[in-house]
């Protein structure tokens, strides 16, 4: 089966998995921890397996990493890898920025990501070929905004909740010079910046699965995306996603002294 | 005209003109400031002209106050209340936290409100017999939960970007004892308050329009809003939304100090 239609099939099928469970489920009901039912956790797995089952079946050749059940070493050279929730603690609070994260490394990198946010219905593609976005009114292409300037930045990053006391300090150094700074939108952020609406975002302590569809699916846009050294960001750490050259030069200046 | 129904129509015309201009609007294409074209501004402007010129057909003897549009005095004891896009810098970033807000005061309080999200295409109702939601995936029944602890509650804000150095330390205060603590929803985490997902929402600096729908949505899903002294809301200023009265007076006893 073709990558890229294999990468919408199970992001499919984690969607029925993630919305069963999301604000109570189809019952429209709020179990928390009753009985040690952990809706999320529950999803997350449920979602992965789902995942699993349809790469076993379509795949088998390929290595599998995925945030729930680990590394399945492949033969192919290509690598899925799975973050069946990105964002739990947006899930758990209800909020539409979680996501579904798929992307395909070949050894070197990654060639393919899909970000996924199921309740808006909302997807966004890049790589091989693709640079996509479909949501609840219609379908367009990921552009990367133009914005070279930090004074005409937007940036995003799940700041203040993650990272250490002196990652914090260096997002608050690159947040000084740019134009807004939001917080707390999860992956949907890489999704607004492969859209052209955001033109930063900055985040740290990632694993590798948090941040290779992000990876794909900017540069798909025209984006560029590192961690805090410059170097490649996809076996995770820190990161740094901007809509251009210039910019992302601009704001590495300053994170490299907190990297 | 009813005012349930009245109000629907308001936000829906609100929603067309929203839309019109929300990331590019249908053309896809990201304009900023070119020409001087400000995307949020023309469709702040636009959605209240849009529900004011319904109001002026359908409830003339109605006063208005609207963001955009400043005070029209009425003679019939009831004043619509209109905030065409609540979360403007989330608007500007492409995130679907932003809303609609449109309540009706009648003198003494906000007798109803609504909250809506038009991207998402998601609809929160409280007051006069309504306790409502419509989502892209079914509809259902506002309920707030029913912590009634710090310890066990989920608290958001648009902080640290709103309010004084002071505020923001109350703020902290009481996140300290909380479970989990999210930012940047903008309006639509007090619609999550109503869901019964978020159970406390404290924010500052906020205008009268700011705050009614919301006040008027979350008291229909048995929750409290008051303000950081415990009075009355509906006038804006600081704002303390909670789930139950234990919760709000846990949180209340801390912010008192700061308000």
């Amino acid at each position: 089966m073709q990558l890229v239609a294999l990468a919408e099939r199970l992001a499919d099928a984690a969607r029925a998995e993630t919305l069963r469970h999301f604000r109570g489920g189809s019952l429209g009901t709020v179990s928390k921890d009753a009985d040690g039912y952990d809706p999320v956790t529950v999803a997350d797995r449920a979602a992965e397996a789902a995942m699993r089952d349809i790469l076993a079946a379509e795949r088998p050749q390929d290595g599998i990493l995925g945030e729930e059940y680990g590394t399945q070493v492949g033969t192919s050279g290509l690598t899925w890898v799975l973050d069946p929730i990105d964002g739990t603690r947006g899930y758990v609070a209800g909020t539409p920025t979680w996501g579904t994260l798929v992307a395909v490394h070949n050894g070197t990198a990654p060639i393919l990501g899909l970000i996924d946010q199921p309740y808006i219905g909302e997807r966004f593609i890049g790589g091989l070929g693709q640079a996509a976005f479909r949501g609840p009114h219609g379908t367009g292409a990921l552009n990367a905004s133009r914005t070279t300037t930090l004074s005409d930045a937007i940036i995003f990053t799940t700041f203040p909740e993650v990272g250490t006391e002196v990652q914090r300090a260096g997002f608050e150094a690159v947040t000084k010079g740019c134009k807004l700074t939001r917080y707390g939108m999860d992956c949907y952020a890489y999704g607004l910046l492969a859209l052209g609406h955001v033109d930063l975002v900055i985040e740290a302590g990632l694993a590798p699965y948090d941040i290779q569809a992000p990876i794909a699916v900017i540069e798909a846009a025209g984006g560029i995306v590192t961690n805090w050294d410059g170097a490649p960001a996809d076996q995770g750490g820190s990161a740094l996603a901007a809509a251009t050259p210039a910019l992302h030069a601009a704001a590495l200046e300053i994170l490299r002294s907190y990297a």
